[in-house]
């Protein structure tokens, strides 16, 4: 028995995985060895998850049967369509999304299955269909008619058009494409933790990302960029000068030791390298919009929290405003990260059911011992 | 960094609780210091639940509230009751409840809030709504009206009356709830694990405990005491004398290394406790039924198994025939589990955000790197 708890596994080493690596000191993330400053830009959101979940760039034949899965997974299962509306009208995004991975299961055919072959089709249907369930929950919400998918586009440029039912401007669809490409891996987060350790029980892929689903859920984890568009609008809000008042009440928040969302980063301990690119990107869609007050706000905000605590922002921060830019509503904020996240996702629970170990950790007891129970009418 | 990853994290310390306590050695386990062997026939189910979810045993006021909000959870909301009869046509079991219990949030007035009183409310809802889920599945599969709890019974007896629509035997409820008290709590197993890492987010106790049903669905876990039903199942099925076909079977199955399931514990080195409280009850049954061949098959199995592999039969082993014994249908068996260890998920998240720090453990990089990525026209 080890002696000492790891307080929150810091450090400890719980998996092996071929799928993604950090250099925390360089600041470097990588999928299956290709660099993500590589990949953004040069490589599509399917490209990356194929990569992910089969092994190696596709060729252009397996590309274009991959995109024919995913215009195949577009699609919402009877069980979960017969719900949408009620579920839509009764539970928050995150919850929404759990459920209705949960109940998608019982239109996949593969559901109960972890086969190898089960696995790679689930893992193409699930990413396909994640950014789907979260327009039409959208869509039900806010009670349109839902957006068919066109063929002809892309992950990015589908959701897109399902979620606001127009087609989006094709350099709008590239920058979202490109943050699906960011968020799509990142070793063992937790939510992607809590995939494997379902996995590792010989669960099955749905429930494995229903779990990640709700880990990513929290404002600690996946949560965070939607707290960080929260407190741009609050202190937008506050009146005064917009960049006057970030400078200040950020100040004031460190003086009494209060966490900025968006900062910090357990793994880098430098600039996160999606950040540099979701930084330019919310740049580019503010100067577009003709309003990048957010920006503006998001560099202000970030200099002062450099100049008082030495943190970098990290993959939530400028993902926020690049999200608001794109017309994305708040509340999806995460959603939209579980929708890229679902191809690293999938990817570990193929990688755990490979080479499959139960993750059952010891635990330090810390309470009492060898107290006598009292009968009811002597307590 | 940690130089060599803990496979499966076995032996590593991944967090404190006070909840519950195994001695692996010595083959004891105890919930907040009071050793199951005195708990189980003293304690009832819901005396349990509140140990763990509240801290001390309940004085008899503090029982008669804690049962009230049983009775009042006993109930399933609008937005599960609406898709039940879907679901059971289309779900398994854990699938279903993995899906119900993710749609009850919306009709849990305290889902979105995790401070500690609205935990400890959530956590009797979801302790008390969990057998109504099953026995309500069961019923809509069968095309069968639910039936109402009865106000006068504990969790165990309204379990047994819903699920079959006949008042149990007091006997027959009593075992049962002797079965959730054995159940109930297992310090860091894989499940119970899963709920934590999602908890540490600081997501929401319905999020962590549907992580939980997916990681307990696994046949490395809870879906293990189904496995052994339908192995003795298939042997008594293979026809002639069903003791020398278990003897006989089972010795060809170790014989070629197959894993018999039911049997070993990572933490357990000697006899699991609650095995030895189950086999008891599996002979009771087995003699109340007049027909214990599925009892005398389990011993004859465990001395196989103990006498070519010296495994112990694990918890899962003789829960198998009790629940068998008590008119359980073999794919709730693993739902039976769930409705006990509810009570332990929930007081681990509890404890989880009383004193809480992000899961987030580290991984060891095994793939290659450095790579560049090919532009698609020249793969």
């Amino acid at each position: 028995m080890a002696d000492k708890p790891a307080r929150g596994l810091a450090d400890v080493v719980a998996a092996s995985t071929a799928l993604s690596d950090i250099d925390g000191h360089a600041g470097r993330l990588s999928y299956r060895g290709y660099d993500i400053n590589e990949l953004t830009g040069n490589a599509t959101f399917e490209e990356v998850s194929y990569l992910l979940q089969r092994g190696t760039q596709p060729n252009p034949a397996e590309l274009d049967g991959y995109l024919a899965e995913f215009a195949a997974g577009r699609v919402i299962g009877p069980l979960a369509a017969a719900d949408l509306s009620g579920i839509a009208a009764r539970q928050q995004p995150m919850e929404a999304l759990r459920s209705l991975v949960s109940l998608a299961s019982a239109d996949d055919p593969d559901a109960r299955s972890n086969e190898s072959a089960a696995n790679l089709r689930k893992a193409a249907r699930l990413t396909a269909q994640q950014p789907v369930l979260i327009a039409s929950y959208q869509a039900a919400r806010t009670g349109r008619e839902p957006t068919a998918p066109d063929p002809g586009l892309g992950t990015a440029a589908n959701f897109l058009l399902q979620l606001s039912g127009e087609k989006p401007e094709p350099r709008a669809a590239e920058i979202l494409d490109a943050c699906l490409v960011l968020h799509a891996d990142h070793t063992m987060n937790a939510s992607t933790f809590a995939a494997r350790v379902c996995a590792a029980t010989l669960s099955d892929m749905h429930s494995a990302v229903v779990a990640a689903l709700g880990t990513l859920k929290g404002t600690l984890h996946g949560g965070a960029n939607e707290q960080v568009m929260l407190g741009l609008e609050a202190i937008r809000a506050s009146g005064g000068d917009p960049l006057e008042a970030t400078g200040r009440q950020v100040a004031e928040r460190l003086r009494q030791g209060e966490k900025i969302m968006g900062f910090g980063h357990r793994v880098y301990k430098t600039e996160d390298p999606r950040a540099a690119h979701l930084r330019k990107m919310s740049a580019e869609l503010g100067a577009a919009t003709g309003d990048d007050t957010y920006y503006r706000m998001s560099r202000r905000m970030e200099e002062v929290v450099f100049a008082e605590k030495g943190l970098y922002p990290n993959v939530d921060f400028y993902a926020a405003t690049v999200y608001h830019y794109l017309g994305i509503p708040t509340d999806l904020f995460t959603p939209v990260f579980s929708a890229s996240r679902m191809a690293g996702w999938t990817a570990h629970v193929i990688e755990q059911h490979a080479d499959n170990r139960l993750i059952r950790p010891d635990s330090e007891y810390i309470g009492e011992s060898g107290l006598s129970w009292v009968p009811l009418g002597a307590r």
